[in-house]
């Protein structure tokens, strides 16, 4: 198989073209705490495939309880017991079948349940929640990630979400989260230990490798993330960042920090890739026109991209690092299903 | 002036052509202890320049006292009062100059002095010694590098080379590198405070970013290296080190970490470029390719540098980012001396 897929992308095989014609979606899951970032996170592969690429669930619907009845109950989103997993199962394996299937909304705002959607899967969907990859769900993905902040990232986070944008009371969250943290522990965080990709978020630790006193600035929501990747084995072309030396040694460079390191982790053989700081954003660009040529994503969806260039270009390229790993999944799946590149996907 | 060598650089002027012309070599300083590496340090600007542009001088010749007479004495080379610093001077002077120089030769396997050596200044001249930046020899160079090897790694290094290499007897060299340490702090030591690039090497540090356990391996003489350089706003081209991303996700992805941080270094504005693992050979050398294009190396220079691609590929990186100011030092005064890149160099 692995052999294989050199040659297919050597055939230059539009992948955007070869998924559109592919028996069932790509199923990709993110699990995590809710303000943990899991929408962020799969941000970069709606950029790098194509936003018509793509269609995303939460799985926040599945709760039982809206959060007045919550009060009353005293029970938490994150007990599993307070989801319907045996409805969300069903949902997600007609959705694997490629069929259209009306979800249940939970609105974040309100705290009240929205009419149900009816959602038509692309070829790829990208399922979220809390409890994505509890074990029953696990043979419906082809590629997992989990998100896992540091309890004070986390917090502050969804601080700011919850009290600035959605109007909730501080001490009243402060208590709630506190209580969270037991059950997040219990229900939520073991999940990280099968997925095939887990990003870890903690305050940036740069100023640590600074001498004297740290120097330079970082930007607001900086942080020191790494990527743990079970490592593979497929041939995957070569995807080169180029990291401007000659910027390391003048007077406007930007703090960065990039590591790779084999490791293991839950008994498992992983790298664990450590993004700190500031990438510069026309080495993130070039590094996406890279991954956008392989993709044959179109020149249209490319100048959206570079409109989005302002922003965090570390975030950007850890969305880069999370969906690399995810299309060298695809194309091992396409590869299977035709070795030579020129039957239909058939997975 | 800034300006000009934009100008200048784009002209694709032949570095190693105008060197040639200069009217006076380019006078490059490297202090640091005995055993520290600091002949390794330089090996990059010999590599990228072209070995027949470098005329290397050790100012071991300068000490006063052989073996035997400082086992009568028991003074240290390190203590400046043992070292003839006057002559030292005037012959560093006469290099500048472009004069031929007989210098003193101290060999190190025999304790004793060899026969002076005439030493031809070629268009750059490396001068390596303990007490090299001394306040009296600063006016002479152009470029000045501190080593400054970590205690541990320093030790290491100093018996393995005496011990082994030069016969020395190990328990009178643990005496003696015990007594050094004051000594170094005292005669040596500050000089850093005024170089325009600092080496700091500590023991590889790549383990503390690992999980669980680290699952990597490293060749025996990987170090953690920060590389702190004065920053400039000379308007030097782009270098891209092309870091292959791919690779950080493959089953046989090396070890190793890249950082760059704004930071204060005794009252200075630096960068310091943090270096640990094991650097992509074939990254190194489209990196040297890079440099070598714009340094007008011939082609046979470089497939000698081809032959050297098996060594320690974070050396050559080191050597390299060391390399590059000092470039861009050369670059800067040839083009002070002739702004539109038509005159002779004459500084």
């Amino acid at each position: 198989m692995n052999e294989s897929i050199g040659g297919y992308l050597a055939g230059r095989v539009d992948l955007r073209e070869q998924l559109q014609h592919a028996e069932r979606p790509i199923m990709l899951a993110v699990a995590g705490d809710s303000g943990s970032g899991k929408t962020t996170y799969t941000h970069g592969i709606r950029r790098l495939i194509g936003n018509d690429m793509v269609t995303s669930i939460a799985l926040d619907g599945y709760h039982l309880e809206d959060r007045a009845q919550r009060r009353i109950s005293g029970r938490l989103p994150l007990d599993p017991s307070a989801n319907n997993l045996e409805l969300m199962h069903q949902h997600l394996s007609a959705l694997r079948r490629g069929e259209a299937v009306e979800i249940p909304i939970y609105n974040h705002s309100t705290g009240c349940f929205d009419s149900p959607q009816i959602v038509r899967p692309a070829p790829v969907v990208v399922v979220e929640g809390l409890h994505a990859l509890y074990d029953q769900n696990l043979p419906l993905f082809d590629f997992t990630l989990f998100v896992d902040s540091d309890r004070d990232v986390k917090w502050r986070w969804k601080f700011e979400r919850d009290v600035y944008f959605r109007g909730h009371n501080p001490s009243e969250l402060e208590n709630e989260i506190q209580r969270r943290d037991d059950a997040y522990k219990q229900w939520i965080d073991f999940q990280k230990t099968s997925a095939d990709v887990v990003i870890k978020i903690h305050d940036s630790h740069l100023s640590a490798l600074a001498h004297q006193h740290f120097d330079g600035s970082l930007p607001e929501n900086c942080y020191h993330m790494e990527i743990i990747v079970s490592p593979t084995d497929l041939p995957l072309p070569a995807l080169n960042l180029p990291v401007n030396l000659n910027g390391l040694t003048q007077l406007d460079a930007q703090p960065f920090m990039l590591a790779s390191v084999p490791s293991s982790y839950w008994g498992r053989k992983v790298n664990v890739i450590h993004v700190d700081g500031i990438m510069p954003s026309e080495a993130m660009q070039r590094l996406e026109d890279e991954i956008m040529e392989l993709t044959g994503i179109s020149a249209e969806v490319e100048r959206r991209s570079l409109i989005e260039a302002s922003q965090n270009s570390t975030m950007r390229f850890t969305q880069s690092l999370v969906a690399w790993p995810f299309l060298g999944r695809i194309w091992s799946l396409l590869a299977e299903s035709h070795p030579d590149g020129n039957e239909e996907f058939d997975i």
